[in-house]
This record gives structure tokens, sequence and C-alpha cells, in this order.
């Protein structure tokens, strides 16, 4: 071996360093607590000890997706710990969020002789979860000697990067302390570019000039999941602004654009979307869509009519246009050199206006709610004014996450939600990781949650740790009385969509370390006097505290999105059998 | 098909009724909602909302634990509710506790079309969910059609009562609510047999036999989880009376033997067990060893001292005598019959006396932590005299489950803990099953919990379920500042170990429905003379409501075979490398 040495574990964690973690998520168990001394000890990487492993693996994934240059990382003990986190892992995998899952596991020779351990299943298999997690990432490495470790580390944390997925590391506890040569750690890790055939991409430029050229002014951009995901925001932007083509996202697109740019016109959605943003889009004669994906409450349940012999579609590792797929051309090389194409084109597209995506707050006096109460109507264009540059917003599967859609979020601000995963829970969690990684990257912004009183109930006690980390997130917790995106689905008036009513305004002080300064605030609006007198508070909009803002909701109100999303997907999840 | 017709889901809850089941955990989904309403319209079952389906997956294991001629039930919907209580199925495969895991997923044709839809991984493997299940339990059905919908549902349901091992359903929303023959419900489902060679059988009983009357009076009967799970606790009690053979328990299985029983003389933990305990069964000329489960913390570490060629095991599927194995030699047939041939011996270990299984409370003046502090070495013994016949009793893998293992139970209380699969958070969840299952059997003792602070955390929110089902446990919370095991295993001093302080006794009053009568009662206990006295207060001790316990102890202080434990798995699982 190599004159210069570090143990495995110190290998991992410069890796990780190397590629902007700061912060590991996770809880110890006895097969890690060996390598949580390394981390403990490090000087760059942050131990975040979570309350369970699910509520840590949505931290790390809501980490990477504000820290976007970086990824999430998380490290969990064997079986239990590890068996935990999997719906997060799962999640992040769905939604291609770059996340590096570390099992702290019995040492070789354990594996090897497999005594009747604890957190075993008890009939020796000591490899059933990696065989799970084989389901849920895009790359393991089963670490079994000192020799291999660091490229076996090496090789997944390279898929992580290359692949946007999460991946899997199973590090037994004699490894973590073994040594291992250091000498590839000189050379930074970076994502596998794909081989570039320049003929080939020449020619799909060629096709696409062409198509441009011919529909002459109605070219429209729409961004995407992948545009995010798969880091072209920068490039794809360039495209926009050199183009002068109106630009739309998809909801898993959105804030890929800065949304108060004069040519963004909101977000596409389908059939749920605006009429006039819906009109726009489908009689564009050609879309530019950057890193579609196309599920189903990302596309209004499938009611895209977008032609594809009027689209081009720009992906991470192919482009398709019209009918014809390219395998290997990918998005990161091809959007520079597009966007320099069409840059001369002086495109008359660079004329035409596009109405502006306003959420214009109503009246209160027109809410067929009522004045007072707090409706969604009137909720989210309220909350929409009150957002402001490098936020950070995120907002849970349900009511929150459909309501936002429709606002235009300020410059800079981040949106974090899961579209196509939507694990209820979810947010809570991952808006612990999107704080962390707002402060570390210095993001001027607010971290604010959207969750409903549901959901919160999934993941409450990490709320605890956002306190001992001294986040300052402003939550709104939607209290409607329970599962109201279910109650539209099905089971309107059912008790199974029922929850006990927590005194939400208590939860905080119960949760707060005692020396928490300044302690937590909660608060309870149930009109719109009162929550319009707290937004314009600056004491609130402003604190140096946590806050929780319980708001007082109609149990059966939903966005307008929700509502329509749901009649779709009722038809879908129809329960009554057609084969008797 | 025949004129008899139930829609499939129906079918699936006659089932559950037919096996005892009148709790269903769980949490809605839009994938399971159609089945639910079955279920919230079913006379006899009754739906329990959980508040994440981990904690669902824990309680429906807590149940089958105490209602132990049932099984445990629970309902999910596709990817991110499965996936979520996938730790808990996991336990209670590794556990051997039967465990119906339903599924709510896409319709059929959806499962065939591979459309995007959310909750899934985006890629279009709808069988993802299937592959990690197949980890964890023993059985699947895939329905995907309403034909064979119903043979498919008996047959996993019978390998659950047949192995105590989980069994998974998917029950797609369309199926659900189509129809099937109702034929095959009028025949209840029964575990599969073995089919027993009665000349094999007849010839493992003369071979017993044999060493029963050379070992003399020095035969003892060594009871273990086996016992338990596969429901034989009986027949091993009729084998102990007649007998009069003495007899001991293993950790797993505390409480399958009452443990007042004059012949009884405690647990058997390997090396760490009482000296007198070890001399006597190390010293037995033969052991008569009922469901042995080998494991680590079962075992002492593997610390068996009991020499093979001593030892008769008898497994549910087959018997070891000294080296020689015979399968399909299973203990629920064997039993019965050994008893008989046993029984007219008179044997002469009928007047041996047994060492009684007693825990004394120290005087507080010798405690070594001084008079007052509730020290570990005090609190289990005076926990001991609180105990009441019926009490089911649960406690949390950590300090409580190897404090409360040297406690004697009073007769037909019911001892819950995961000794081998370890999954800390594990035992808030159970104790909503073990209390639900506690007063559907109409057992008359209390529920009572002990937990940690650190253990709590993972898991708390269940305990609003808890109090909107008018359960009343008593839940001690043993605050010892964090992860006090895991201090012993490695890393005494670090802060990953650190934990927030909650505000414990204001914990359920945020966690209660408003209406909740009589509302929860909490208590913080900082010395033995409180403790004591509260523990006196008839108030107290049968309460009609939930009451919570904060009790205070030292950071460090732990259980002598805890400490034991820690000092032989920290040698296990090394830190230092011996590969450089």
């Amino acid at each position: 071996m190599s004159s210069e040495t570090v143990t495995v574990g110190a290998y991992l964690l410069e890796r990780l360093r190397q590629l902007g973690v700061k912060s590991l998520f996770g809880v110890p168990g006895d097969f890690n607590l060996g390598f949580l001394d390394l981390v403990e000890d490090h000087p760059d990487i942050d131990w975040v000890g979570n309350c369970n492993e699910l509520n840590a693996a949505y931290a790390a994934d809501g980490y990477a997706r504000v820290n976007k240059k970086s990824i999430g990382a998380i490290l969990t003990t064997f079986g239990v710990g590890e068996l935990s986190a999997i719906n997060g892992i799962a999640g992040s995998f769905s939604e291609m969020v770059p996340i590096v899952h570390i099992a702290g596991v019995p040492s070789v020779s354990q594996q090897k002789n497999k005594p009747m351990l604890h957190h075993t299943l008890g009939d020796g298999r000591f490899d059933a979860y990696l065989k799970a997690s084989q389901q849920f990432t895009i790359s393991q490495a089963d670490i079994k000697d000192n020799i291999t470790a660091g490229s076996e580390i090496d090789r997944v944390l390279t898929d992580c990067i290359t692949s946007a997925r999460p991946v899997y590391i199973m590090l037994p506890t004699d490894i973590a302390y073994a040594k291992t040569s250091s000498a590839a750690l000189s050379t930074p890790l970076k994502p596998t570019a794909p081989e570039v055939d320049t003929a080939v991409q020449g020619f799909v430029l060629d096709e696409i000039e062409k198509l441009v050229e011919a529909a002459g002014s109605e070219v429209i951009i729409l961004v995407d999941a992948c545009a995010i995901r798969h880091g072209v925001e920068e490039e794809t932007w360039e495209l926009i602004k050199r183009t002068g083509f109106p630009v739309y996202s998809a909801p898993m697109g959105k804030t890929a654009v800065p949304e108060g740019y004069e040519k963004y016109g909101g977000i596409y959605v389908g059939s749920l979307s605006h009429p006039e943003i819906k009109e726009k889009v489908e009689s564009a004669k050609l879309i530019l869509a950057v890193g579609s994906l196309k599920s189903d409450f990302n596309t209004g349940n499938f009611t895209y009519r977008i032609p594809q012999v009027s689209t081009v579609e720009l992906h991470s590792d192919h482009t398709r246009v019209q009918y014809a797929l390219y395998p290997n051309v990918g998005f990161k090389e091809l959007l520079p050199k597009l966007t320099a194409r069409l840059h001369p084109l002086e495109s008359p597209s660079g004329a035409v206006s596009v109405p502006p995506f306003v959420a214009n707050v109503p009246a209160p006096a027109d809410d067929p709610l009522g004045a007072d109460v707090i409706s969604q109507l009137w909720f989210w264009p309220r909350l929409g004014k009150f957002f402001e540059p490098e936020d950070v917003i995120v907002t849970e599967t349900g009511t929150s996450s459909f309501g936002a859609l429709a606002i235009p979020l300020p410059r800079d601000s981040i949106y974090v939600s899961q579209i196509l995963w939507g694990s209820i829970g979810y947010a809570t969690g991952s808006m612990l990781g999107a704080a962390l990684a707002q402060r570390e990257i210095g993001l001027k912004g607010r971290t604010i949650l959207f969750t409903g009183d549901g959901s919160l109930q999934l993941t409450v006690q990490e709320l605890s740790t956002v306190m001992r980390k001294g986040l300052n997130p402003i939550i709104f917790v939607l209290n409607n009385s329970g599962y109201t995106i279910e109650r539209h689905l099905h089971g309107r008036e059912r008790k199974y969509n029922d929850i006990v009513n927590w005194k939400w305004t208590s939860l905080l002080d119960v949760l707060a370390p005692a020396d928490l300064n300044p302690p937590p605030k909660s608060y309870t609006v149930h009109t719109k006097n009162e929550l319009d007198a707290l937004l314009k508070d600056e004491s609130f909009a402003h604190a140096k505290g946590i806050q929780l803002v319980e708001v007082m909701m109609d149990k059966y109100d939903a966005p307008l999105a929700l509502l329509r999303q749901a009649e779709l997907s009722g038809k879908t999840n129809k329960y009554v059998g057609d084969y008797v």
C-alpha cells in the first residue's frame, strides 16, 4: 500500500467535503458510531442528528435541492435505520435528487460468518437490505475490503452526481477505520460526461434550427424538472434571454426560471392550466421543452395537448426532435451551442408580448366563502405578496403544493415540493435540510413551510431538530381538519380522513431546547384581517426566531387546480368493479 | 362465476374477521380509499388511522403479540405508504410476528400500461415495491384479477398463520370492488400442519425419554421466543407442570411461563445471567429447550455454555436431539406426546427446589448513586412491585428492555419487547396495538410503556392515536439525556448521543383531542420518594385516563445486564482497523 493512507471513513468524508457537503443527516446506531466519531471531529462537516431516519432522508433531499451544486448525505445504521429511511430515498430516486445513503453495517467477518446479530432478520440473510436498496438507488457499494474501498466510494459518488439519483454505501464497522490509499483524493470527482459525437450533435442543431425558422415567431420554451435536477438552469436561462422566446414552466420546473421575468408566462399543467396559458402553449408552432417529466400531477393528469410534431425535447442524455430520437445528445452540451445558433436569428419572438404571470389578491367582499374566512382563493395570492427574493418555499403535497403553483415567486427564490413522489410528511423534514442549505450558501431570504394539519403529524418531531440547529423558518400549518386532498379524491365525509386536532400553538414550546433564544413564537389566525396584519408586521416577517402560524381554513376548501386534479384522478382510481 | 359472490375487498375483510382481527392499522392514501370505505362500514373491524405508516406497522406487531390467537393487519398506499412501513414489517419478520400488510395499488390496467403516476419511481417499474417487500415477507399476493383473488388471499394468509411471519397483499383499486366467489369463505383458514411421520416421531420420543431418564433429577426446561410465536405456550406449560422440571426463560421467552411459578428460576442469558441462574442452567445434565432463538442479545452475546450433547431442542418444524436433526418433527404435535410420556416417570425433579426468581428493592441508603436519585438498580425492582396480573408491559430497546428482564412479572401479564430486531421507536407504536388488543381480549390489567427520551422522539406522534382511541396506558419516559445505551456501546461523551430535552409533561396536552375525558395527566419525578409515593397512589395506579411519568435519571446509569452486553458488543464492533 502507498505510504499516503487515510482511514476509509476519512476518505469518504473528504469526498463528501469536496462535493460541497457541509451537513450530514441521520441517526446514530451501534454499527455507525465509530464512523460518527470521525464526523463529529471533522472541521467542515456538521452532524445533524435527526429524530428519525425517514425525516433524515427527507432533510437530505431538501438540502440537495437548495444546495444545488452539492448532494445530500444521510447516515443510518444496519437494517432498522436504513429501512426506516427507504421511502425518503425512493422519493429522491423518483424526483431525481442526488443523495448518498451510507449505512453502517456489521464487520466484514460478521457478514461472512453471519451470526444472529440484533438488527438482522434472524435467518442469516445479511444482503436483504442491500437487495431492497437496489430498487431505489442507482448504484451501490458493498464495501468488503479497504483496498478497493476508495474506488468503490468514487464509483458510486460519480454515479450519484452524474445521474442526480441516490446511491448506497455499506460501510462495515471495521472498514471505517481501516487504512486505504489517499492518492485518488487529489483528483476531485466529476460527473461522467457522455461522449459527444459532434457530427450527430451538429445534425440535431441543424434540425432544431430549421424547425425554429419555420415556426417563425411562434416558439415557446417549456422548462421542467430535469432542467433543475441536472443542473442546466444557467444554460436554459441563457437560451431564454438570448432568444427572447416566451417561457413557461411545468409544476416541477417552478423557479427554474425567474417568475418575474417579463417573458415568463406561468405554469403549464395541461387542462388544469389557466385558460390563457393553456391556449398560448398549446397553439405554439414549436415548443422547446427542456427537461420534461411527464408525470400525472405534473401534466394535469396527462392532459398535455402538445403535438409531438411541434415539439423538441431536450433531456440530460438524449434529444427528441419531433418523432426522431437522438441518444447520447444531452442538454448540458447542446444548450450553449443551441443558444449560439439561435441568438443571431434576431427572432421575431423577441417582440412578442407574453400575458404576465400575476396573482392578484381578490377583494374579500367577492370571496364566495365570505369576507372574513381565510379561503384558499385568497390565501395564496396574499402570501405571494409576502414572499421576497432568495426565500426558500417548501410546500407539502396537498392543498399547499397545488395552491402555491399559481403564485409567481420572487427572483432567486427556490421552490421545493414533491410533485411526482408526493409522500405526505416530506415537506417538514425537507424544510430542515432546505433551511440548513440556505444558510450555508448564504441566501438572504426566509425558509417558509406550508403544510397541513394532517401531513405535519407524520414527521412533526423534526421541528425539534430545526430549533436545535438555530434555524428560523416560518411554518404555516393549514388547519383544515384532516386530509383535505383525500376528501376531494374519495371519501368526502369519511371518518378515515379525520385526524386529531392538536394544540398547534403549543407544539414548538414542547419540542424546543430549553435555552432557545429567541424562544419560538406561535399564532392562530382565523380571518383574512388577522393574517393580513400578521404578514405586514415587520417583527413577524423578519423575525430572528422560529414561528408557527396556524391558519384556520374550511375543511372542504381547496385550490381550483386540486379540485380539477382530484376530479381527473378520481375517474382513474375508480372503485367500482367491472369484473362481475 | 358462482352465484354467491362478494367484492374482493369484502372477501379479504371477512378472512381477517375470521382470523380474529378487530383493528386494522394504517394511513389512508388515494390507492386505498375505496377499500377503506368497506373497512369503515364493516361492523366488526375498526379502522385505526395512524399518524404515519411506520407507527402503524409497529402497532400491528404489538397487536399480534397480545392478541395471540389472531394476527396484525396494516393497510398502506402504493409506494410512499408501504415503504414507510417496511422497517416495521422487517421487524415482524425478524421477531416472527404474524402480520398481513395490505398495500392499495394502482388498477390492473395502470400496472400494465405503466403511466407515470404519482407515487411511482418515474421509470415505469411498478414492481419495485413488491421486490423490496419480498425481502421482508414470507409470502406475497400480487393480485391481478378477481377470479383468483380469493385463493391468493387465502394462500398468503395461510402462510402468515403457519409461519408466524408477515405477508404482503397488493390490492389494486379496481379489484377491491370486483366480485369474486364467496364459496371458500365457509371454510375458515387453518395453519398448514406438517405431515407427521409417526414412526419418526415415536423414535424421537424414545430418544428424548432415554436422555431424560439418564439425566435423573437434573433436567431443566428452557423456554424461548418461538414457544410464544408459534403458539405452544399451553403445551409447554403442561409439560412444565406435569414433569415438575425447573424452568428458565430466555429474554425473548419472558412471560411464556408464569414468572411467579414456584419452579421458575428466571432469565437465562448466557454470561449476563445472575450467577445462580447461570450455574443452575449450565450444570444441568439435560436441557429441554423449547423454541430457542439464539440471537446476540438473547444469549448474552453468544455466551451460552450449554453443550449440545446435553440439549434437546424443540422447534416449530424440527427437533434436535443432541447432535441429531429430525426435520418435520414439530413441537405443536410433539409436546403433548412428550408430556404424556414423561408424566408417569414420577420425575425426581419434582422434589428439586429452584432458587426463587425475585427482585428485591434495594434499600435507598445502599444505593451507590445516593439515597434520593432514581437509579436503574432501584427503579426496576420497585416497578416490579407495581405490576399486576394481566398487565401488558412494553419495553423499548435500551435501558428499559435490559432493566425489565431481571424483574419477575405477575401471572397472565404479557411482555412485549424487540430483543432481536431492536428498532428504537418500536415500543411506542407497539404499545398502541398492544393496548387495543388488551382491551379487545378483555385482559384486566394496565398497559405500561417504558421508553427513553431518545427513543420516544422517533415515533412520538402515535401517542395522539392512543388518546384518540380512548386508551389509558401509563407511559414511563426514562429521561437520561439522550441515547444512554449507545453511550455505553461507543461515544460516551459524544454529542451525537445528545438530544433535545423536550417538555415531556406538556406533550400529551398538545397531542390530545380537545374533548378527551379524563384529560391526560403528566408527572415528573426526581427522587425515589416521589416515584414511590406516585406508585402507591391508587388514583395513579388505576386511573381512567392516560398518564405520562417523566423519570429523571442519570445520563450514564444503566442496568447491569446492559453494561455487560455493551462491553461484549463493543468488542465485536471494534472501530480500529487491522488492515494497515
